[in-house]
C-alpha cells in the first residue's frame, strides 16, 4: 500500500522545524459551508417554472424514461409505474411529485473531523474540488496518467485549501492500480490524507458497497444510517436514459441513507434539443426520474438534483464551456430545484483549452459566477478543471481554489457590523484626506478587503525584476509550498489498519488480471 | 494629418478582392444596445437601500464635498447651497433630490450613422472599450507608448467588433502628437475610423468645447443640443473633491446636453473606509453631488452615475481586480442608480496582470459577470484592459470583445419563442437517441448556442499538431485579421475636411512647444 501512504515530507524537504515554520504560515482552516447572503439570479417567472415543470412532467407520463437495469425495473413495477416495451418507465406526474416529496431539502454532512461537518442546503452550499481527470498536469508541467502518489498529493491540497470543503475521490485516476481494485485504493486516499468529507465511487453497485463498508469502519458501524457522511454520483445517458452501473450503484448508497447527485449528462445541441427552454425540461424530467427512484429505493433517503452542463463546438463537437447557455441553465436549474424544495450540484470551474491560459481563466470564472449566482448547493469541479475534465492541473487546482474564496466572500453579501464606525471615519477624514493611518482603517482592513494571494498586482518594473512569473508559475510554487507543509490529520491507527485489512480482503477477492489501464 | 489617416492596407495586405473577401466572412454587425431580460442581483433590501441613501445625503449636509473651482463655487452660491471655508459645499437633501429629479432616466445615443444608434438606460446598456491607456501591447507582444497609428487600429477594431457599441476615445495615448493638441486628434480618429457613438476629451473645459465644436461640425449645428451624441468622464478626487479640469470639461458638455459620466474614483481602503457598506455611502455622496452639479449647469441634461472601482492591495498598495468586495459595491451601484432613476456606468473588464495570462481571464471574466449582473448601462472599459489600466492589449481587446458577446447573450435571458418546437424534437428523438440530425437542430443548432471563435476546444493532440497555440497568439491573429479586413465607414468629404480645417486651425492656436511627452 505504499503509494496510497503519505510520503515523509518532512525528512526529504528540509525538516519538520521548517516544515512547522511554513505550515504556520499559510492560513489552512477550511472555511465553514458557505452562508448565502446574495439572492440568487432567477431569469423564469413563476410561470415560466410551471410550464418547464409541466413539460417535464409530459415527458415523464408521454415519453418515458429508460432504465435499462432489471433490478431497478422490479422496482418501478413494485411502486406502480407503469412499464413499455421492457425497459420503459412511463411515470405519472402525481407519483414523480409524491416520490419526491420526502428528499430532504436540508442534512448536515458528518465528517470524521466534527469541525469539519458542513450543513448543506437551502442557504448552504459547499465546494468540491474537480474528479474524474485520467491526466495529470504536475508541478514540473508534464501532462502525464496520474499514480496513487499524485492522488495523494490532490488529497493533501484539498485539505489544505480553505475554500475547499471535500476530499472528493479520484480527482485523478490512479492508473498504477489495476481498475477493479481501484475505487478501495481511491475510498482510503480521501479517508487518510484528509478529514473534510468525501466522495465514493459508484462505477458499479458493489463497488458501491465497498465505499458503505469502509465507511463503516471510518465511521462505526450503523453511523451513516442517520448520518450523511459520502457522496455518490450517478450520470445519466441523456437523452432519457439511466444505466445498471449507475443505479446499482445508487442503491448501494440510498439503502445507507447516503446522498448521490442525480445527474443527467448535457451536450447541449448533441443530447438535448438546440432550445435552452427546451434542454432545461428535457434534464429537468431525467433528475426527476432519478429523484424519484431514489425514494423508491429508500424514502425519505437524501438526494440532490445535478446536471453536468456543456454546448457543443459546431467546429468539432468538442463540449465547451463558459458558454452564455450554460449560465442560463444553472439559473433556470436552481430555480427548477427550489421549486421541488430539493438540493442541488452543479460544475463550477470547467474550461476546455489545454493550457491554463487566458481562455481558461475566463472559462472558469464565468462558470463560477454563474454557478454562485444561481445557488447551487454542491458545487462540484470546482478546483483543477482543464481540457474538458481530460486533465487535472495542479496549479489550477490552487488558483481556482483561491477564485472560489472570493466567490465565498462575495456570495456571504454585505457586511453591516461595523456600518456606523465606518461612517464615523468619513467624517474624521474628510474631503481631499485619506484613510492608511485611520484606526478604523488599520484594525479593520484585512478583514474588509479580500487579498488574493496569487494575483500579481506589482509594478511592471517589479515583476519584470521578480522573472515575469505568469500564473500558472506562481501557482506552482503555492502546490510546492503547501505540499511542503502539509501535516496528516491523526487517524485512530487502529481504524487505519481496519480499513488496510479490509483492503487487502477485497483485494484478493477481486480479480486485477487484466485490469491495469493500457495507457500506464 | 498623415498619422491619424485610415491606413492603405488594402494595398500592403494583399489587395482589395483579398480584403472584401476575408470581410465577408467575418461578420462585423453591430449587436444593437443590449435589451436586458435578466433581473440584476440586488444584495440589499428596500431599508438598506434607504440607510445607504441617508448615510450619504447626511455626508453631503454635514461634511460637505469641496468643489476646487470658483465657476462651481458662483454657480452653487446661485443655487442657493450652503458654501463653507470657501471651496466646501454642503447641500440639503431636498436640494439634492430635487435636482436630480430631472435627470432623464432613458435617452438615445445618435450616431452618424443612424443605424448605430443606441437606446440607453432602464432596460438599454451597451459596451464600450477601455481608454486611457498610455502603452499598448501590439501584435508583436511588443509593450511601448502607442502612436496615433495605434489609435486608428483600435478605433477601426472598435468598429469592427459586434459587442462593442462605442469607439471611445484615447483608447490608447498617442504619445507621438503633443499633449497640448492631442484631444482634437483622438477625436477626430474617433469620428472617422467609426460611425458608432464615442467619447469626448475632458483634459480641460477648453478641451471638451473643442469636442462640442467638433460635434457640431460632424453632425450638423445645434443637433446635439438636442440629441445625445458623445459621453464625456469626470473622476472625482475621492475623498469628496472635484476638482477644477474635471468640472470645466463637466460644463462644456452639460451646457450642450452631452451626457457625463460622474465618477468617483474608489481605491477601496485608502481613499474610502475599510468597510463595503460605508465605501458605498462616499461614493453615492460623492455621485450625487456631482449628479446634481450638472442640473444646476443645465437643468434636464443628460447625466450618467459612474464610478471607477477598485480595492488596494496590502502588499504593494496597487489597485486590485475582480476581488469581492467590486462585486458587492457594483450590485448595490445598480440599485442605488434606479432608486433615483439614473442610467450608471461601471468598469468591465479590469485586471492587474502584466501578461494577458489566466489572471487576467479570471479577473475580467469576474468583473464582467458582476458589471452585467448588476444592471449597469455604461459598460466602459470593456476591451484591452491589462496592468490597471496601463496597458492596452490588442490580443486581449478582441478576447474581451467576444466574452461581452457571450456577456450579452447571457443577459438577453431564455428564448421561449420556439419552445413547443423544440419540445417536440425530444418526442421524436426519444430515450438513447441523439438530436445532431434533427431538423429543429439543423435549423436552430447555430443560434441556439453561442459558439466563440477564439475559444480552443480541440483534442490535444490536434492542438500540439496545430502548435500548442494559447489564447494571446489566437487573438493576435485576429487581431491582423480584423485589420485586414477593415473598410472605413463613408464619411461626407465635406465635413471630413471641415473637421480638418477645425484642427488645423486649432493646432496653430494651442502651443505645442513642451507638449510632447517625455516617455516617447
Amino acid at each position: 500500500m505504499s503509494a496510497a501512504e503519505p510520503e515523509n515530507t518532512a525528512t526529504r524537504r528540509g525538516g519538520r522545524g521548517a516544515r512547522r515554520e511554513l505550515r504556520s504560515a499559510i492560513d489552512t482552516t477550511m472555511l465553514p459551508a458557505l452562508k448565502r447572503g446574495l439572492p440568487p439570479v432567477e431569469p423564469m417567472s413563476r410561470d415560466q417554472i410551471a410550464q418547464i415543470d409541466a413539460a417535464s412532467l409530459a415527458i415523464l407520463e408521454e415519453v418515458g424514461v429508460v432504465f435499462r437495469d432489471p433490478v431497478a425495473i422490479a422496482d418501478w413495477k413494485r411502486a406502480g409505474a407503469d412499464i413499455r416495451d421492457g425497459d420503459r418507465v412511463h411515470l405519472d406526474r402525481a407519483m414523480v411529485r409524491n416520490l419526491i416529496a420526502t428528499i430532504p431539502e436540508t442534512f448536515t454532512y458528518h465528517a470524521r473531523n466534527p469541525a469539519n461537518n458542513l450543513p448543506f442546503g437551502r442557504d448552504h452550499s459547499i465546494f468540491v474540488p474537480m474528479t474524474g481527470a485520467p491526466f495529470i498536469e504536475d508541478v514540473t508541467g508534464e501532462r502525464r496518467n496520474p499514480t496513487l502518489a499524485d492522488l495523494a498529493d490532490v488529497h493533501k491540497l484539498s485539505h489544505m485549501l480553505p475554500a475547499i470543503h471535500s476530499a472528493a475521490h479520484h480527482i485523478v485516476e490512479p492508473y498504477d492500480h489495476p481498475i477493479s481494485q481501484r475505487h478501495l485504493r481511491i475510498t482510503y486516499s480521501s479517508m487518510k490524507h484528509s478529514d473534510k468529507t468525501f466522495m465514493g465511487m459508484t462505477t458499479s453497485g458493489r463497488n458501491g458497497q465497498d465505499v458503505m463498508d469502509m465507511c463503516d469502519i471510518l465511521f462505526g458501524p450503523g453511523y451513516i444510517d442517520t448520518h450523511p457522511v459520502v457522496t455518490g454520483n450517478c450520470n445519466g445517458n441523456s437523452p432519457l436514459v439511466w444505466d445498471e452501473t449507475m443505479l446499482g450503484a445508487m442503491r448501494a448508497f440510498c439503502r445507507r441513507n447516503q446522498p448521490v447527485l442525480c445527474s443527467p449528462f448535457v451536450l447541449g445541441g448533441a443530447n438535448t434539443p438546440a432550445s435552452t427552454a427546451a434542454t432545461m425540461a428535457q434534464l429537468n424530467a431525467e433528475a426527476l426520474s432519478a429523484l424519484a427512484y431514489t425514494q423508491v429505493v429508500n424514502r425519505g433517503c437524501p438526494a440532490i438534483y445535478g446536471h453536468f452542463l456543456a454546448t457543443i463546438s459546431m467546429k468539432s463537437g468538442a463540449p465547451m464551456a463558459g458558454t452564455p447557455e450554460i449560465s442560463l441553465l444553472n439559473y433556470m436549474t436552481g430555480q427548477m430545484a427550489r421549486h421541488y424544495g430539493v438540493p442541488w450540484r452543479s460544475s463550477t470551474m470547467t474550461s476546455g483549452p489545454k493550457a491554463f491560459d487566458a481562455q481558461a481563466g475566463y472559462e472558469s470564472a464565468t462558470t463560477l459566477m454563474s454557478v454562485i449566482l444561481s445557488g447551487a448547493h454542491y458545487m462540484w469541479h470546482a478546483a483543477g478543471w482543464m481540457e474538458a475534465g481530460m486533465t487535472c492541473s495542479l496549479a489550477k487546482f490552487v488558483a481556482d481554489a483561491e477564485q472560489c474564496a472570493m466567490a465565498y466572500r462575495m456570495a456571504e453579501g454585505i457586511r453591516w457590523d461595523d456600518f456606523d464606525a465606518a461612517l464615523a471615519s468619513i467624517r474624521d477624514v474628510g474631503p481631499g484626506g485619506h484613510y492608511l493611518g485611520h484606526p478604523h482603517t488599520l484594525e479593520k482592513f484585512q478583514s474588509a478587503f479580500f487579498m488574493p494571494e496569487l494575483a500579481d498586482n506589482n509594478s511592471v518594473e517589479q515583476w519584470r525584476a521578480e522573472g515575469a512569473i505568469e500564473t500558472p508559475q506562481r501557482a506552482k510554487a503555492r502546490v510546492r509550498e503547501l505540499l511542503t507543509a502539509y501535516q496528516e490529520p491523526r487517524l485512530d491507527p487502529a481504524t487505519d489498519e481496519a480499513l488496510r485489512d479490509y483492503i487487502a480482503r477485497r483485494e484478493r477477492e477481486i480479480p486485477a488480471a487484466d485490469a491495469l489501464n493500457e495507457e500506464f
